[in-house]
Protein backbone atom coordinates (compact mmCIF):
# COMPACT_ATOMS: atom_id res chain seq x y z
CA UNK A 1 0.00 0.00 0.00
CA UNK A 2 -0.61 2.43 -1.73
CA UNK A 3 -1.56 0.72 -5.19
CA UNK A 4 -1.54 3.65 -7.56
CA UNK A 5 -2.70 2.62 -11.40
CA UNK A 6 -2.50 4.73 -14.60
CA UNK A 7 -4.17 3.87 -17.35
CA UNK A 8 -2.78 6.19 -20.25
CA UNK A 9 -2.36 5.89 -24.28
CA UNK A 10 1.24 5.18 -25.15
CA UNK A 11 4.36 6.37 -23.80
CA UNK A 12 7.74 5.77 -24.17
CA UNK A 13 9.57 4.26 -21.35
CA UNK A 14 11.65 7.35 -20.40
CA UNK A 15 8.07 9.08 -19.87
CA UNK A 16 7.09 5.78 -17.54
CA UNK A 17 10.18 5.53 -15.95
CA UNK A 18 9.74 9.75 -14.93
CA UNK A 19 6.46 9.16 -14.18
CA UNK A 20 6.46 6.74 -11.74
CA UNK A 21 9.67 8.57 -9.46
CA UNK A 22 7.32 11.56 -9.40
CA UNK A 23 4.08 10.01 -9.07
CA UNK A 24 6.07 8.20 -5.90
CA UNK A 25 7.49 11.76 -4.80
CA UNK A 26 4.22 13.13 -4.79
CA UNK A 27 2.45 10.51 -3.15
CA UNK A 28 4.93 11.00 -0.39
CA UNK A 29 5.37 14.87 0.20
CA UNK A 30 1.47 14.46 0.61
CA UNK A 31 0.39 11.36 2.14
CA UNK A 32 3.40 10.24 3.87
CA UNK A 33 4.74 6.87 3.83
CA UNK A 34 7.57 4.45 3.12
CA UNK A 35 8.93 4.91 -0.54
CA UNK A 36 9.10 1.27 -1.34
CA UNK A 37 5.70 0.19 0.10
CA UNK A 38 4.51 2.69 -3.08
CA UNK A 39 3.53 0.24 -6.22
CA UNK A 40 2.76 1.64 -9.31
CA UNK A 41 0.87 -0.06 -12.09
CA UNK A 42 1.04 1.31 -15.90
CA UNK A 43 -1.48 -0.11 -18.27
CA UNK A 44 -1.02 1.50 -21.75
CA UNK A 45 -4.31 1.88 -23.78
CA UNK A 46 -4.89 1.01 -27.66
CA UNK A 47 -6.67 4.18 -28.78
CA UNK A 48 -9.04 1.81 -30.40
CA UNK A 49 -10.25 0.79 -26.78
CA UNK A 50 -11.30 3.79 -25.11
CA UNK A 51 -14.18 5.94 -26.17
CA UNK A 52 -15.78 9.02 -24.89
CA UNK A 53 -19.17 10.50 -25.70
CA UNK A 54 -20.00 7.09 -27.54
CA UNK A 55 -17.27 7.27 -29.64
CA UNK A 56 -14.11 5.01 -30.36
CA UNK A 57 -10.81 7.17 -29.60
CA UNK A 58 -9.19 6.34 -32.89
CA UNK A 59 -12.57 6.85 -35.08
CA UNK A 60 -12.18 10.90 -33.77
CA UNK A 61 -11.10 13.39 -36.36
CA UNK A 62 -9.41 16.54 -35.21
CA UNK B 1 -17.45 10.25 -14.56
CA UNK B 2 -18.95 7.70 -15.16
CA UNK B 3 -16.33 5.32 -16.12
CA UNK B 4 -17.49 2.36 -17.03
CA UNK B 5 -15.29 -0.58 -18.44
CA UNK B 6 -15.39 -3.78 -20.16
CA UNK B 7 -13.75 -7.04 -19.69
CA UNK B 8 -14.59 -9.16 -22.69
CA UNK B 9 -13.33 -12.03 -24.94
CA UNK B 10 -12.31 -10.54 -28.59
CA UNK B 11 -14.13 -8.70 -30.70
CA UNK B 12 -14.25 -6.94 -33.95
CA UNK B 13 -13.78 -3.03 -34.22
CA UNK B 14 -16.94 -2.77 -35.62
CA UNK B 15 -18.75 -4.27 -32.37
CA UNK B 16 -17.02 -2.27 -30.04
CA UNK B 17 -17.89 0.97 -31.89
CA UNK B 18 -21.16 -0.16 -31.75
CA UNK B 19 -20.79 -0.89 -28.13
CA UNK B 20 -19.12 2.43 -27.07
CA UNK B 21 -21.83 4.02 -28.67
CA UNK B 22 -24.63 1.97 -27.10
CA UNK B 23 -23.32 2.10 -23.31
CA UNK B 24 -23.37 5.57 -23.47
CA UNK B 25 -26.82 5.98 -24.80
CA UNK B 26 -27.82 2.93 -21.63
CA UNK B 27 -26.19 4.99 -19.24
CA UNK B 28 -27.89 8.36 -20.38
CA UNK B 29 -31.31 7.12 -20.34
CA UNK B 30 -31.16 5.47 -16.91
CA UNK B 31 -29.01 8.20 -15.19
CA UNK B 32 -29.14 10.85 -16.86
CA UNK B 33 -25.91 13.20 -17.38
CA UNK B 34 -23.09 14.71 -20.39
CA UNK B 35 -22.37 12.38 -22.91
CA UNK B 36 -19.28 13.56 -23.37
CA UNK B 37 -18.91 13.01 -19.55
CA UNK B 38 -19.12 9.17 -19.80
CA UNK B 39 -15.47 7.57 -20.76
CA UNK B 40 -15.44 3.54 -22.02
CA UNK B 41 -12.50 1.19 -21.51
CA UNK B 42 -12.84 -2.03 -23.17
CA UNK B 43 -10.42 -4.70 -22.33
CA UNK B 44 -10.56 -7.88 -24.38
CA UNK B 45 -9.42 -10.79 -22.11
CA UNK B 46 -7.83 -13.67 -23.71
CA UNK B 47 -9.20 -17.26 -22.94
CA UNK B 48 -5.88 -18.08 -21.23
CA UNK B 49 -6.29 -15.77 -18.72
CA UNK B 50 -9.89 -16.31 -17.77
CA UNK B 51 -11.34 -18.89 -15.58
CA UNK B 52 -14.64 -20.07 -13.87
CA UNK B 53 -15.34 -23.20 -11.98
CA UNK B 54 -11.44 -23.31 -11.26
CA UNK B 55 -10.77 -24.26 -15.42
CA UNK B 56 -9.53 -22.07 -17.74
CA UNK B 57 -11.78 -21.35 -20.53
CA UNK B 58 -9.31 -22.01 -23.24
CA UNK B 59 -8.95 -25.79 -21.93
CA UNK B 60 -12.74 -26.28 -21.77
CA UNK B 61 -14.26 -28.46 -23.85
CA UNK B 62 -18.17 -27.92 -25.41
CA UNK C 1 -17.52 -12.77 -18.39
CA UNK C 2 -18.57 -10.29 -20.19
CA UNK C 3 -17.64 -8.35 -16.87
CA UNK C 4 -19.18 -4.37 -16.75
CA UNK C 5 -18.06 -2.01 -14.25
CA UNK C 6 -19.52 1.52 -13.71
CA UNK C 7 -18.00 3.71 -11.39
CA UNK C 8 -20.59 7.13 -10.74
CA UNK C 9 -21.62 9.06 -8.40
CA UNK C 10 -24.44 8.25 -6.37
CA UNK C 11 -27.86 7.40 -8.05
CA UNK C 12 -31.09 6.06 -6.80
CA UNK C 13 -31.78 2.16 -6.72
CA UNK C 14 -34.59 2.53 -9.63
CA UNK C 15 -31.93 4.05 -11.21
CA UNK C 16 -29.45 1.53 -10.94
CA UNK C 17 -31.59 -1.51 -11.59
CA UNK C 18 -32.35 0.73 -15.00
CA UNK C 19 -29.03 0.82 -16.05
CA UNK C 20 -28.27 -2.87 -14.98
CA UNK C 21 -30.86 -3.69 -17.37
CA UNK C 22 -30.17 -1.38 -20.02
CA UNK C 23 -26.40 -2.04 -20.24
CA UNK C 24 -26.63 -5.89 -20.23
CA UNK C 25 -29.58 -5.37 -23.01
CA UNK C 26 -26.77 -3.01 -25.12
CA UNK C 27 -24.01 -5.80 -24.62
CA UNK C 28 -26.19 -8.52 -26.15
CA UNK C 29 -27.61 -6.70 -29.42
CA UNK C 30 -23.99 -5.49 -30.07
CA UNK C 31 -21.71 -8.14 -28.88
CA UNK C 32 -24.25 -10.98 -28.84
CA UNK C 33 -23.55 -13.57 -26.10
CA UNK C 34 -25.75 -15.22 -23.52
CA UNK C 35 -27.60 -12.26 -20.66
CA UNK C 36 -26.68 -14.81 -17.55
CA UNK C 37 -23.45 -14.83 -18.16
CA UNK C 38 -23.10 -10.68 -18.00
CA UNK C 39 -22.55 -9.42 -14.80
CA UNK C 40 -22.22 -5.71 -13.45
CA UNK C 41 -20.80 -4.44 -10.70
CA UNK C 42 -21.40 -0.25 -10.30
CA UNK C 43 -19.20 1.62 -7.70
CA UNK C 44 -20.64 4.69 -6.27
CA UNK C 45 -17.83 7.17 -5.85
CA UNK C 46 -17.97 10.04 -3.33
CA UNK C 47 -17.17 13.30 -4.19
CA UNK C 48 -14.43 13.91 -2.05
CA UNK C 49 -12.54 10.93 -3.75
CA UNK C 50 -12.75 12.19 -7.57
CA UNK C 51 -10.70 14.49 -9.18
CA UNK C 52 -10.57 16.64 -12.68
CA UNK C 53 -7.67 19.04 -13.67
CA UNK C 54 -6.27 18.61 -10.30
CA UNK C 55 -9.41 19.35 -8.25
CA UNK C 56 -11.09 17.27 -5.44
CA UNK C 57 -15.39 17.09 -7.47
CA UNK C 58 -16.24 18.17 -3.86
CA UNK C 59 -14.26 21.38 -3.92
CA UNK C 60 -15.36 22.74 -6.97
CA UNK C 61 -17.73 25.67 -6.93
CA UNK C 62 -20.16 26.14 -10.60
CA UNK D 1 -8.01 10.09 -20.66
CA UNK D 2 -5.42 9.63 -18.33
CA UNK D 3 -7.16 7.95 -15.41
CA UNK D 4 -5.28 7.55 -12.00
CA UNK D 5 -6.67 5.51 -9.29
CA UNK D 6 -4.83 5.28 -5.92
CA UNK D 7 -5.60 2.74 -3.46
CA UNK D 8 -4.73 3.96 0.51
CA UNK D 9 -5.56 3.57 3.68
CA UNK D 10 -7.79 6.53 5.08
CA UNK D 11 -6.15 10.12 5.07
CA UNK D 12 -7.22 13.70 5.33
CA UNK D 13 -9.13 15.51 3.30
CA UNK D 14 -6.83 18.05 3.21
CA UNK D 15 -4.17 15.36 1.92
CA UNK D 16 -6.65 13.99 -0.64
CA UNK D 17 -6.81 17.41 -2.50
CA UNK D 18 -3.05 18.33 -1.91
CA UNK D 19 -2.63 14.42 -3.68
CA UNK D 20 -5.15 15.24 -6.50
CA UNK D 21 -3.04 18.22 -7.33
CA UNK D 22 0.18 17.21 -7.33
CA UNK D 23 -0.53 13.72 -9.16
CA UNK D 24 -2.13 15.75 -11.44
CA UNK D 25 1.09 18.01 -11.92
CA UNK D 26 3.28 15.14 -11.61
CA UNK D 27 1.37 13.24 -14.70
CA UNK D 28 1.59 16.67 -16.96
CA UNK D 29 5.27 16.91 -16.00
CA UNK D 30 6.60 13.43 -17.38
CA UNK D 31 3.88 12.68 -19.73
CA UNK D 32 2.30 15.94 -21.22
CA UNK D 33 -1.43 16.36 -22.12
CA UNK D 34 -4.33 18.66 -21.06
CA UNK D 35 -4.60 18.93 -17.68
CA UNK D 36 -8.45 18.46 -17.76
CA UNK D 37 -8.34 15.28 -19.34
CA UNK D 38 -6.91 13.89 -16.21
CA UNK D 39 -8.85 12.19 -13.88
CA UNK D 40 -8.25 10.84 -10.18
CA UNK D 41 -10.04 8.20 -8.13
CA UNK D 42 -9.33 7.48 -4.77
CA UNK D 43 -10.43 4.40 -2.60
CA UNK D 44 -9.45 3.94 1.20
CA UNK D 45 -8.96 1.03 1.68
CA UNK D 46 -10.01 -0.57 5.37
CA UNK D 47 -6.93 -2.21 7.25
CA UNK D 48 -9.23 -5.20 7.67
CA UNK D 49 -9.71 -5.81 3.62
CA UNK D 50 -5.87 -5.33 2.88
CA UNK D 51 -3.35 -8.40 3.23
CA UNK D 52 0.57 -8.66 2.30
CA UNK D 53 2.02 -12.15 3.14
CA UNK D 54 -1.24 -13.77 4.50
CA UNK D 55 -1.83 -11.57 7.06
CA UNK D 56 -4.49 -8.64 7.50
CA UNK D 57 -3.14 -5.62 7.88
CA UNK D 58 -5.46 -4.99 11.09
CA UNK D 59 -4.12 -8.26 12.99
CA UNK D 60 -0.70 -6.99 12.64
CA UNK D 61 1.36 -6.03 15.32
CA UNK D 62 4.21 -3.43 15.20
CA UNK E 1 3.56 -8.17 -7.04
CA UNK E 2 1.32 -9.67 -7.12
CA UNK E 3 -1.78 -8.49 -6.36
CA UNK E 4 -4.66 -10.42 -6.07
CA UNK E 5 -7.84 -8.78 -5.95
CA UNK E 6 -11.49 -10.32 -4.37
CA UNK E 7 -14.99 -8.84 -5.07
CA UNK E 8 -17.58 -10.54 -2.81
CA UNK E 9 -20.04 -10.34 -0.62
CA UNK E 10 -20.04 -9.71 2.87
CA UNK E 11 -18.31 -12.43 4.84
CA UNK E 12 -16.67 -12.60 8.48
CA UNK E 13 -13.43 -11.17 9.62
CA UNK E 14 -12.45 -15.09 10.35
CA UNK E 15 -13.54 -15.92 6.84
CA UNK E 16 -11.29 -12.71 5.56
CA UNK E 17 -8.30 -14.01 7.76
CA UNK E 18 -8.95 -17.44 5.98
CA UNK E 19 -9.33 -16.28 2.93
CA UNK E 20 -6.11 -14.25 2.70
CA UNK E 21 -3.92 -16.85 4.39
CA UNK E 22 -5.05 -19.60 1.76
CA UNK E 23 -5.38 -17.47 -1.37
CA UNK E 24 -1.22 -16.43 -0.56
CA UNK E 25 -0.34 -20.00 0.14
CA UNK E 26 -2.03 -20.95 -3.03
CA UNK E 27 -0.11 -18.67 -5.41
CA UNK E 28 3.29 -19.50 -3.74
CA UNK E 29 2.75 -23.52 -4.20
CA UNK E 30 1.65 -22.91 -8.39
CA UNK E 31 3.85 -19.64 -9.08
CA UNK E 32 6.58 -19.24 -6.78
CA UNK E 33 7.50 -16.31 -5.01
CA UNK E 34 8.20 -14.49 -2.10
CA UNK E 35 5.41 -14.82 0.35
CA UNK E 36 5.17 -11.07 1.83
CA UNK E 37 4.97 -9.72 -1.65
CA UNK E 38 1.79 -11.11 -2.44
CA UNK E 39 -0.98 -8.54 -1.42
CA UNK E 40 -4.34 -9.02 -1.45
CA UNK E 41 -7.11 -6.28 -1.45
CA UNK E 42 -10.25 -7.62 -0.59
CA UNK E 43 -13.34 -5.11 -1.58
CA UNK E 44 -17.02 -6.28 -0.35
CA UNK E 45 -19.69 -5.44 -3.28
CA UNK E 46 -22.98 -4.80 -1.58
CA UNK E 47 -25.95 -6.68 -3.26
CA UNK E 48 -27.73 -3.94 -4.27
CA UNK E 49 -24.38 -2.85 -6.71
CA UNK E 50 -23.89 -6.52 -8.56
CA UNK E 51 -26.07 -7.59 -11.43
CA UNK E 52 -26.38 -10.95 -13.72
CA UNK E 53 -28.63 -11.22 -16.37
CA UNK E 54 -29.50 -7.92 -15.57
CA UNK E 55 -31.19 -8.23 -12.75
CA UNK E 56 -29.43 -6.74 -9.29
CA UNK E 57 -28.69 -9.61 -7.14
CA UNK E 58 -30.76 -7.75 -4.47
CA UNK E 59 -33.99 -8.13 -6.52
CA UNK E 60 -33.81 -11.39 -7.46
CA UNK E 61 -36.03 -14.47 -6.01
CA UNK E 62 -34.89 -17.88 -5.38
CA UNK F 1 -19.36 -13.33 -7.87
CA UNK F 2 -17.19 -13.84 -6.26
CA UNK F 3 -14.08 -12.27 -8.97
CA UNK F 4 -11.03 -12.98 -7.84
CA UNK F 5 -8.13 -10.81 -10.33
CA UNK F 6 -4.60 -11.54 -10.13
CA UNK F 7 -1.72 -8.99 -11.56
CA UNK F 8 1.31 -11.10 -11.79
CA UNK F 9 4.35 -10.97 -13.82
CA UNK F 10 4.29 -13.52 -16.77
CA UNK F 11 4.00 -17.06 -15.53
CA UNK F 12 3.61 -20.58 -17.94
CA UNK F 13 0.53 -21.45 -18.80
CA UNK F 14 0.52 -24.82 -16.60
CA UNK F 15 0.87 -22.60 -13.61
CA UNK F 16 -1.81 -20.45 -14.43
CA UNK F 17 -3.71 -23.28 -14.88
CA UNK F 18 -2.86 -24.82 -11.27
CA UNK F 19 -3.07 -21.01 -9.96
CA UNK F 20 -6.83 -20.96 -11.10
CA UNK F 21 -7.53 -23.94 -10.20
CA UNK F 22 -5.74 -23.67 -6.35
CA UNK F 23 -7.44 -20.19 -5.80
CA UNK F 24 -11.21 -21.69 -6.52
CA UNK F 25 -10.67 -23.90 -3.98
CA UNK F 26 -9.37 -21.90 -1.42
CA UNK F 27 -12.07 -19.68 -1.90
CA UNK F 28 -14.48 -22.47 -1.43
CA UNK F 29 -13.06 -24.03 1.44
CA UNK F 30 -12.90 -20.48 3.62
CA UNK F 31 -16.03 -18.47 1.95
CA UNK F 32 -18.22 -20.97 0.59
CA UNK F 33 -20.05 -20.85 -2.32
CA UNK F 34 -20.35 -22.51 -5.81
CA UNK F 35 -17.45 -23.15 -7.63
CA UNK F 36 -18.68 -22.17 -11.18
CA UNK F 37 -20.02 -18.97 -9.87
CA UNK F 38 -16.49 -18.59 -9.44
CA UNK F 39 -14.61 -16.45 -11.74
CA UNK F 40 -11.07 -15.57 -12.32
CA UNK F 41 -9.15 -12.75 -14.44
CA UNK F 42 -5.32 -13.10 -14.47
CA UNK F 43 -3.59 -10.12 -16.01
CA UNK F 44 0.33 -10.69 -17.09
CA UNK F 45 2.28 -7.14 -16.67
CA UNK F 46 5.18 -6.52 -17.93
CA UNK F 47 8.28 -5.68 -16.25
CA UNK F 48 8.52 -1.86 -18.14
CA UNK F 49 4.71 -1.57 -16.16
CA UNK F 50 4.88 -1.79 -12.85
CA UNK F 51 7.02 0.01 -10.03
CA UNK F 52 7.84 -0.13 -6.76
CA UNK F 53 9.61 3.01 -4.42
CA UNK F 54 10.01 5.02 -8.02
CA UNK F 55 11.82 2.41 -10.08
CA UNK F 56 10.00 0.39 -12.64
CA UNK F 57 10.91 -3.28 -12.22
CA UNK F 58 13.11 -3.68 -15.71
CA UNK F 59 15.33 -1.14 -14.31
CA UNK F 60 16.16 -2.73 -10.96
CA UNK F 61 19.72 -4.52 -10.94
CA UNK F 62 20.03 -6.93 -7.95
Amino acid sequence: MPVIRVEMFERTQEQKRDLARELTEAFIRTCGGNKDAIKILITEVDKNNWASGGVITADKKD
